[in-house]
């Protein structure tokens, strides 16, 4: 400690949200160089070489064989796969000196299928996994939690090489169980869930959560063993109801209404409803979102979902990828003044409204109408009429308006019934961890990777993708294993497995604390000491500094030598005084039980 | 193999000038991505792996600490140090979404600067070194000879912090001493040269190189041990010759005289010497260059050096860095028509010349004059009278003429004087595999970094910096280890240490085979297994495999297996048969004999 290249903060930096990015810092691991981009200390980087290992490990016994591709690429086959304009301005982007566009790779499926498609040629050549460990970059909006969410970053990628749909399913499995044993080994607490594909594409998609209340990702999961990403709930669709009987649809006046809670107010005191009173779903909510496509396009787009929930904009974006989705604006609304800001109804919009011809001469909606799943034919609602203070009621799904189609926007609530008819949701937050996808053949196909097949017939490689976030995975790991007081890193990660502090001024409490750790070296312990002069650190710096650094076993050499005595402190649980002949021998096996 | 992802080509790529580039692509150890971007290949990466061990191992027995910073970084720092500009196109630069300016780091001294500045004060912290191996970019006008100069590239690079200019050179040697040991034990021989410290600034600074033929470096020794790269060769400057008796300058008719050539020829003919013969040495010959320097401002400068010798451009950059040179061009020549194409003389040049004033007021020459050192005052020359068809004579320097200043631009040449007085020199080329730098306080000034000396007195830092080119050394390995037929790796680095070939047909050879490769791999011997069936791969595709890849040691079990027999082939030396049930001591014997 007294030569480390470290110095531990008493004060959290300014800039630190959540937990792990105040105590990395703090402790001295990592330190910020811009934002959402960080510098690994020493401490820092053995752990995360710890991590990698383990990672590494995994990938080699699952059969995938290390590569390693450039962080800085050429546009062309990314161009190729149409992500160069998908990405917008998540990517960094420059030019090298002869005016050539290159881009900062934020993931590599262009690459190893570029390479794949170099060496291989046949059927034999399958199946191959291949990964690597490497630095990516994504130039996020927001750069948020450290290392949870930045710019420069670590990720293991991995892809596989099938012929056949079964092949690729074997592939996705193997990396699956992979991905299963990695975060066991890490001693990271995981959940799985179906995920969307998101800009990647493809059919089949899951996502390894540490589950955190940080997380930046919600999930959902049911008693009965469902669980999902929210973006890839799926609503169970109401059955059609029948409107026969059902009145006229009317408009009445609504005064002062432009929201759901002073409209269902108004229509039980004025247009009270016999059988109970009328709430929020009753209402049908029309939302004006733009949607803004990778080529810059913006389209305006109205989700009509029951009033009672609000538009969840993630979900949104996911049904609508590779296009951004944002509320609509001034701009937006004066451009159509048939939207009544307030009292919008089906009347205006989708196939009830205008209608424009695209650039191939198709017939669309001007404002294109996307309803809610929930809203089956012959539910009722009460809905804007498209005037100031008015709102039409029975409005009937499938009879009064249709819609250009439906769409999973809607937020999903803890009490949602699952999918599957595994009953009711409860909802989560988690830090992604790991995300696998079985893409298919779409990017196989858009840069020509084939093989020959066993019949001398060329045929299109389907493929897997397959990420781990290296350092995000660090982070979950600060996240999941810290105290009031610091770190406190599961053994198989932590910068060492022992450190031991000298106390006090005498020198037999540094011969004794120099012999024990060096003992420990010699049997293979990794041992940080702490031989700073009592007048550089107090006791009191010193022990604030092992809780903050979070080796998981500290051995306290100080006053209780005099009587042959050493504490053991583990970081989590009871300390014990050990006679100092017996240290060594305690300490080593309490060591292999944290690494067994 | 018959797994591995590895395919090796019998044709060269057309892009391949030199063997490493030629074979390490061949054999499948790397694939270009993008001019001077590579992707590396498992056999490749398994290679790199072991020369980064190598060098991490040699950076902490030298006490440095590893860390690791970003490549993707902010402006500023480059900014304050001047680099940003000093750089030229030289480097890759981006903006991020908010239009930050950043940089792909091609070095890092601004960063560990400001990280050591972050985190210590005082004297007591120091001597520190910290070091990284990490990826690097370089955004070169002409990348080359496949890893050997890169856009993406790995480097190790170090820096040293010191309070006293002791300390520096103290932390100096220890980097030195590290680096003899790292290219020693990566078997790589190794030449350390006396070298300018170009655009780095500083003072001492050493550079490794590997002799090799192709490489970019000229560097020259003599046999008394003077190493030097030639641009940090200081030309020994002769007595001042006493010129009381010399006659008066004459300017003379020598029509159709544009070259030294034709002028010596002219002169032996028309004017000739009484004593010998005219030769080009006795010509002042004067050298019209554009330096561009770093803020795009163009600078002509006329360098007059002895007739016989050639400027050497990289060597006049060297002396002008961070500014760039190139020849002189028509547009510069019709902006100044006093330069009479081939005729020019000192008459119309630094202080003979135009003068111009400065932004700052200063009068200085319009074209500086910068002579060779060899022409002192006394030296008696023929030059350019500054017209078409004249020559003037007996043109003596420090009486008729003199310069702005002298320069170190003329070629050096093979028999000319070591400046310690070693003798004279030869000259050959090398690969730049590592480079020492004492940077002095510059980098520390210009960022602020100082402590608290003994006294609470703040005193500025003193660095070093130190980098190996990783992926560059790898190379020079397999440009120093090839013949014909392909690598022929160091034990130390190769992909394995031992290729176990089955020829043939027979089950029996393949069950042979693999138990050797087993009872090897379980005594810790490396080994790559061929165990491609014949129909795949026939014996002799197999031989050119094992020699194209490289690897130390091939067994070859096949037909003499009936007879007990197996083929031990070094890479390199003599094939034996040894009886079967003595192959894997043999071959272990091998190992350890070449690990040793």
């Amino acid at each position: 400690m007294s030569t480390l290249f470290v110095r531990t903060l008493r004060e959290d930096p300014v800039d630190a949200e959540v937990a792990s990015h105040r105590l990395l810092v703090r402790a001295g691991y990592i330190r910020r160089a811009a934002p959402g981009i960080y510098t690994w200390l020493p401490l820092g980087l053995r752990v995360l070489a710890k991590v990698e290992a383990v990672v590494r490990e995994e990938m080699n016994a699952s059969g995938a064989q290390e590569v390693h591709f450039p962080a800085l690429l050429p546009k062309e086959p990314y161009e190729a796969t149409g992500r160069w304009e998908e990405y917008g301005p998540n990517i960094f982007r420059l030019k090298d000196r002869k005016d050539g566009d290159y881009l900062l790779a934020p993931t590599h499926e262009e690459m190893f299928t570029l390479l794949v498609k170099d060496l291989y040629s046949s059927y034999k050549d399958l199946p191959l996994a291949l990964y690597q460990i490497q630095t990516k970059y994504r130039d996020e909006a927001r750069p948020r939690a450290g290392l949870i969410r930045g710019r420069e970053f670590i990720m293991k990628d991995a892809y596989s090489f099938d012929v056949t749909d079964e092949g690729l399913a074997a592939s996705y499995q193997k990396q699956r169980d992979a991905y299963e044993r990695i975060f066991t080994r890490l001693g990271l607490e995981y959940v799985i869930v179906s995920a969307t594909s998101g800009a990647m594409g493809g059919s089949r998609s899951e996502e390894f959560l540490s589950p955190s209340p940080i997380g930046e990702d919600t999930f959902v999961r049911s008693a009965g063993g469902y669980a999902a990403n929210v973006e890839a709930v799926v609503t169970p669709v109401p059955e059609a109801v029948p409107y026969d009987d059902a009145p006229a649809a009317h408009v009445e006046d609504t005064p002062d209404t432009p929201t759901i809670d002073t409209l269902v107010a108004l229509a039980n005191a004025k247009y009270p409803r016999p059988d109970r009173e009328w709430t929020a779903a009753d209402t049908l909510k029309n939302v004006v979102l733009a949607l803004v496509h990778p080529d810059g396009r913006r389209e305006l787009v109205v989700v009509g979902l029951p009033g009672d929930r609000d538009v969840d904009l993630k979900r949104l974006e996911a049904a609508v990828a590779p296009a951004e989705a944002e509320p609509a604006g001034d701009a937006d609304f004066a451009a159509h003044p048939e939207l009544v800001k307030g009292y919008i109804g089906p009347k205006v919009l989708g196939p009830q409204g205008a209608v424009v011809e695209t650039e191939s001469g198709d017939k669309v909606s001007a404002i294109r109408y996307l309803l809610d799943p929930r809203v089956v034919t012959g539910t009722r609602w009460i809905t804007g009429a498209d005037e100031q203070g008015r709102h039409v009621f029975d409005l009937v799904a499938g009879r009064d308006f249709s819609a250009d189609g439906t769409i999973e926007a809607a937020e999903v609530r803890a009490g949602d019934l699952a999918p599957d008819g595994s009953g009711p949701l409860e909802l989560a937050r988690g830090i992604e961890i790991g995300h696998i996808f079985q893409l298919g053949r779409k990017y196989a196909q858009a840069l020509g990777l084939t093989v020959l097949d066993e019949n001398g017939k060329r045929v299109v490689v389907t493929m897997g993708s397959y990420g781990v976030g290296v350092t995000r995975a660090l982070a979950a790991l600060a996240e999941a294993n810290n105290d009031e007081k610091g770190l406190a890193w599961p053994a198989h990660v932590a910068p060492a497995h022992v450190h031991v502090v000298a106390t006090g001024k005498s020198a037999e409490v540094f011969e004794a604390a120099e012999a024990i750790a060096g003992e420990l070296v010699d049997l293979g312990v990794e041992v940080l000491y702490d031989d700073r002069p009592g007048k550089v650190a107090s006791p009191g710096v010193k022990f604030a500094d092992a809780e903050l650094l979070g080796v998981p076993i500290v051995v306290v050499v100080g006053r209780g030598l005099a009587d042959g005595l050493v504490e053991v402190r583990p970081r989590v649980g009871e300390a014990q005084q050990v006679p100092v002949a017996d240290v060594v021998r305690v300490v080593t096996e309490k060591v292999e039980a944290l690494l067994a």
